[in-house]
Order: structure tokens, then sequence, then C-alpha cells
């Protein structure tokens, strides 16, 4: 998928350093009940008249459709030129620095195309299923209207995600380390009423999702899964699927690698054995250091970050309260706990989950402790429902070598400096 | 708060007819378990190679900040000039009926002003507590980044919802009659615990909520509340608020009515009794028919609209199987059940709920049937966990009178034609 050269890594690394685990004395800060929230201000800014007390602002004719704050202009998604040989076949990343909660907004969502965003006309948009099926059927968007709908929160990772981090601390912001990854609502149709809708023949056994874009994405899905809960999608957070996101409708398979969410999805083929197209065999699959690659690689396996503090976020408000946050999930379940180090591992203590959260979907979590303005080794560590333990990237690379490009999910480490400074770094 | 001149009312209204309840046999298609998926379809427009199959599109740095399809132009906040005097202080409609789910977009959440947008300086916002407190203080957006915060999905709505319809049915679209609500993750500092550390004096009775715009909002609240479940939130669905919802702070105050939710928060001031200011005196006060008005109704009761069809949004693929959707909520809790029928009120049956929703909170509900094609008289009936029941509109006005403006939660009904073209009616 990406172009991991030396050239690359010189570009992007910032730090290689490797912290020895328990260099730091910082056990006795976890718990802590002592506060102080500063009030260090100019009390000028409260008692002066500012201009937005006494101007009249915008209408509500202003903006039909609203943005942003214009003081927030740098809360976007950003791309890595360099990264690919063009910006139609690329990503840009989440910026999970600048968020919280657990809803990912539209305008922020990354993306990933093959072929550019492709701006389907909803009045020409044809979706058919063909292949093992007792009626082929082509349906348009008013067809699809008719169909009982779902709304689900799901999180869409891309496989790549954390892929530059196979080989040590390259990538200096959970932005770029872990920001392939969105967290959204959908409405749209259980993809099991559609297939019950046209009759699937008994030899069906797979299917085969097709994008209506320039690349012609296509990937195999077993038909246990497509049976089981993914979904025809049509809105995202309330609205429309934005385009760069599939609009009008995409394929929503929630907790597996994002690449087979097919986006402006068009065609549908039921058959009896995968397709081995070239997004499921020479990209998406797991190469081992003998040379062997895993034949598929589907679920996203339980993974977290901290998102603050963090290198594109600074602690700024100094020693004291300090509230750490972040985000984890799992392609197999709930999220049933994160724990929080601040010592790079040593010693762990349990976040405190907060905020709509299901089976799929990303998490958020807090740890608030009394930050005596040492160093620390910042670290989360996600556990599903399944009983799986987010591992760390040693654990992940005595099995899979470093030639891996895909689903890394290995423990994150933050080093944050007195100042409040973060950076990427790995321990051993 | 707005002028419900008969100039008005001309303008606006398309239809007073009155139904008699009971001239449609409907009953009958309640229940359905035939299916009648049309495909009547030209196409050519699959086998047909259409432009975004195969040229590029735009690559991934095109847009750091994403919006909605060319192809969604008309799902706009819609306002009504000469609703008010000037758009600095008016209102506009959240597009109800081109939304699922249950999360209302940022750029889609309905608009209320009072003296225009305030666009704050973040560097110079101040958050000042004073009064009956131990400390008066003054925070700034670092100090309120170490308090532990918390995530929730709440409605809100303005008290004047649906007022126009206290005279019979006036406007003709439910982005209209309804719009006036919006359902958002906020991101946020419960309100409890900063009071907690500037130190509440036992004589603390009630809050006064003060708005850094040009016309300085300000309302009273009971200390019972503020120490419930109030939040001071600065992001909304994962981002930071909109200028137009307060950036880069607002209160809010779960399931009581939307004026309340003081944007731009500057500061609450600690007292012994309500401070009776304009906004919650001379408005947001329900007159009676005898002249008297009640002092204050803070609590917005359950109630629900059917969003499609709708005025809007026409049954466009024909009779068959059809899908009914809208949205409920209450501000005493969750929703237990929402009823709909499609005979006026004669018959009911329970509608589906589907999506995340909790207390407080906006929920979504389908009901799915087999339509014969026949008129329809379409109502949804809302039920809370404290056993409430939404009241038809003849109900409510057997209380208040026609003179209210406020607080208006009484059944909706569209009429929906042969061809599917609904309009807003009474039933009686």
């Amino acid at each position: 998928m990406f172009k991991y050269g030396n050239e690359m890594v010189k570009k992007l690394k910032t730090s290689r350093r490797k912290f020895v685990v328990g260099s730091l004395a910082a056990g006795s800060a976890l718990i802590s009940s002592t506060k102080s929230i500063a009030s260090n201000i100019d009390d000028k800014a409260i008692t002066e008249m500012q201009p937005w007390n006494s101007e009249l602002g915008d209408g509500v004719d202003a903006n039909p459709y609203g943005f942003p704050s214009e003081y927030e202009k740098h809360v976007i998604r950003r791309n890595v030129p360099w990264l690919t040989a063009d910006p139609t076949s690329s990503v840009n990343f989440t910026p999970l620095h600048e968020l919280d909660g657990t809803i990912t907004p539209n305008g922020l969502c990354f993306e990933r195309h093959h072929g550019g965003v492709a701006i389907i006309d909803p009045k020409k948009y044809r979706f058919m299923i063909n292949g093992l099926v007792d009626q082929n059927t082509i349906f348009d968007l008013s067809d699809l209207a008719r169909f009982p709908r779902v709304n689900k929160l799901y999180f869409l990772e891309c496989a790549a995600n954390s892929g530059m981090e196979w080989r040590g601390a390259q990538l200096n912001g959970c932005q770029f380390t872990h920001g392939m990854i969105h967290n959204v609502l959908y409405t749209g149709i259980p993809l099991k009423d559609i297939l019950k809708e046209v009759g699937l023949k008994s030899s069906a056994k797979w299917i085969l999702a097709e994008g209506a874009d320039s690349s012609a994405m296509t990937r195999s899905i077993p038909i246990e899964k497509a049976m089981d809960d993914c979904i025809i999608a049509f809105k995202m957070n309330g609205e429309s699927l934005r385009p760069e996101q599939g609009y009008p409708v995409r394929l929503v398979v929630p907790g597996w690698e994002g690449n087979m969410w097919v986006k402006w999805i068009r065609r549908i083929e039921v058959g009896d054995k995968p397709w081995h197209h070239r997004e499921e065999t020479s990209k998406y699959t797991d190469l081992f250091s003998n040379g062997k690659a895993r034949r598929f690689t589907w679920e996203m396996d339980a993974k977290s970050v901290i998102t603050n503090p963090s290198p594109q976020a600074p602690i700024t408000h100094g020693r004291g309260q300090t509230v750490i946050t972040g985000v984890a999930w799992s392609g197999r379940g709930k999220i049933q706990k994160v724990d929080v180090s601040i010592d790079g591992g040593v010693n762990w203590a349990e976040a405190r989950l907060s905020g709509p959260a299901d089976t799929k979907s990303m998490h958020r979590f807090y740890f608030e402790f009394n930050w005596d303005g040492k160093p620390l080794l910042l670290q989360s560590r996600a556990m599903d429902d399944t009983g799986y333990v987010q591992p760390t990237k040693d654990q992940l690379r005595s099995i899979r070598g470093e030639n891996s490009i895909y689903h890394n999910n290995g423990i994150q480490t933050w080093a944050v400096d007195k100042d409040g400074i973060a950076e990427n770094v790995e321990v051993s």
C-alpha cells in the first residue's frame, strides 16, 4: 500500500530513543485526590469589554450549512504527500488529538481512495446483486428506501493504521500513528435482508463487493459475515454519506479491516469461493519474516492509543491535576477495560470509560491523576470482552518480524518531558 | 419571541382542513408480511459506463475538512425571513426530514441567536463563577481541561418548537413544525464538579448563567438542577462546539428548554433566589387564556413527529412495502415506546426503536407496513419511562387555550394522499 523506503523513515522519524522501563519512579502518582486548578489569569480578559460582548454577529441566514470556528482551522485531516505516488490513491489522517467523545465528525473522518473520490449522481445510482441468487436484481435508491433500517455505531480502521510503527517509533503524532480510523453512526439496511429478498442459492459461500469508483475496488467476504452484521449504509452521523466515504451507498463490515467496507458500492456477486483480487492478495495480507503471507486477516484486534497528551498535543497547564484521554476499540466485541501506565508499563491503573459505545465501536477512556511534573512514559492497553489483551509491539514482532505492514495493534508509548512535550518512543 | 400576526398565518398555512377520524379504513394494513420491492429500472444506468467508473476523482489533499455532496445542497437549515424583525435575533430549522439515525450533524443543528453569532477568541475566553461561593474564580480553557469529563447524548429543543401549531395546522413541513431541535453528543465537565471546586455556601439556591454574546443571555436555574446533570461543554459530536452553538463553551441543561442552555457562557453567579430576567419572564413563559402566565416551565415533555413521509418528503416509490420513520424525545427520561397510527389515531401499532439513545436524548423509530395506496392520516405518539403519554393538540388547548406559544408537544398529523404527497392537517 505505501512505499516504506529508507528515505521516508528518515523524513518522518523524530525519535528512536529506547527507554528502559523502570527508570521513572512514578508509581506513587497513579492515585491522587489532590486538586490544583490553577487560576493564574489576567483578570482584564473578563473585566474588559470584548468585541463579542457588544457587537451583533451573523444572523441565522448566514450559514445554511455550518462550519467550524475560524479558530479551529488547524483541526483538519492531514496527508503525507511523499507517502504515495499520487493523492488520488492515498490516505489522510483523522486528527484524533483534537477530538473527544466517541463520534468522529463527518468532515474529519480519514479518507483512503484508490482512484480518487467518485462523484455519483444519486438519480443514476444503481446497486446490483447477481450470481448464486434466485433473482438477479437491480435496485435504485427509492427501492432501498423500502427496506427496514438499523442504526449502528462502528469504527472503521484501515489495516495499515500504525503500519509505520512496525520498525520502531516513526511518526510523531497520534494523528499519523493511529489516525486511519473513524467512528460513525451508520443508518442502513442489514445486508442479510437484501440477500434474503433476492434469495441465496444453497451453494452460496462468498460474496464479492465491488465499488463504482474508477478503481473498482473489489473484496471477497464469506457469506457468514454477509449474513451476520454487514450493512448497506446511506447515512453517517445522521446525514447522507460524504462523497469521500462512499456517497450515496457504502458497505459496512463491522470490526473488519476498512478496505473491505467497499465505498460507492455498485454490485454484489454471490459465489462459492473467494475471488483473490489484487487488494486481498498482493495487498492487505500479512507478510511474515520467512517470506510467506497469511492468506486473510479480517478482524481488527483490540487496540488503543492515548490521544492527549501526545506529540501534537502537549500538556500546557503545568503540573497538578491532569487528564489523560484516549480511544480504544476491538473488531471482536466491546472494550471491557483500558489500563493506563505513566511509567512505561511497570505499573498499570484502570481508566474510566465514558460515552456511547457498543460492540465494534470506538470507546473513550479517561485517566485523571496529579502530575508531579516529572517525565512520563505513557501507555494504554485495551482488553476486549473476549478476554484478549492488546500486546506490546515487541510481542507482535516476535511473531511477524518487521516486514509486516498491516494489522499493527501494539501498545503505543509517548514520552512526556517536564515541560509537557510528548514524543513517540519505544520502550523495551 | 415571534410575531404571530394574521399576515404570517396566511403566508404559511397550506391547509386547515379538518379530518374526521375514522373516515379511512386502514386498520387492516397495519400488519403485513407482503413485500414488493419494485425494480422498475432502466438497466442502462448500470450496464453503461458512468463517468465515475472511469475518471479519477479528487485526491486526499483536496478537502482537509470535508463537506456534503453537491447533490445534497438542498439539505440545509432554513429560516423564515418574515418571522422576526432581524436575522440576528431569529431562528432557523433543522431539516429533520432529510436526516436519519439519532445524531444531528453539527452543520445542520438549528440556530437561535438573540444577538447574532458571537465569534470568541479562545485565547481570550474566560469563565467566571461568583456570588455565594467560597472562592470567586476565573477559569481559562486550560484550567477547564484539568477537570474530569463526561460524554452524553442530549436533545436540545427550543421552547417555541411547534409554537405555530397552537392555532391549527400552519407550517407545511416537519423542518418548520418541529425543526427547532437537535441531538448531540456533548463532551464536557459536570457543572457540579466545578461548583464543588469553588465551594458552594449553604445559602446557595439558584445559579444565573450568563452568555458572552452581545445579548448577554441570562437565565436562572435552581441549584438542584445545576448539581444534577448540567454540563459545561466544549465539544459536540467529537469536535469543538460550532460558533453558532456557543464556541468555545456552552451550558448543557439536559431535558430543559433550549433557551436555558446558555451559549458562549462567561459567568455563573450563585444566589439565593431567581433573577427574573427578561428571557424568563416576558418570554418563555406559558400564557393561559385567562391572561395569567405559568411562572416557569423548564422540562420539555414527551413528544414525537414522523419525519418521513412528511410534506417536504413525499412517498416516491408508490404502494407496497413502505417505511415510516420519525423521532421522539422526553425531557423527563427515556422514550419507552412510540406508537404510530395511519388512520388519524383510531388504531395504533407499536413502532420499532433503533440506535443509540439514552435519557433526555432523541430516539429514532421505524414503522414498516404494506401501503395499499389509499390515503393515510399519519400520527405518532411517544410515551416516556415516567408513563407520560404525548397528548393531542386539543387536549393541550383545553388546558392552555390558543394564546400559548411555548411548550407545544401535541400529536402531529400528516395527511398523505394516493400519490404519496403529505400535508399538515388537524384531526378532530
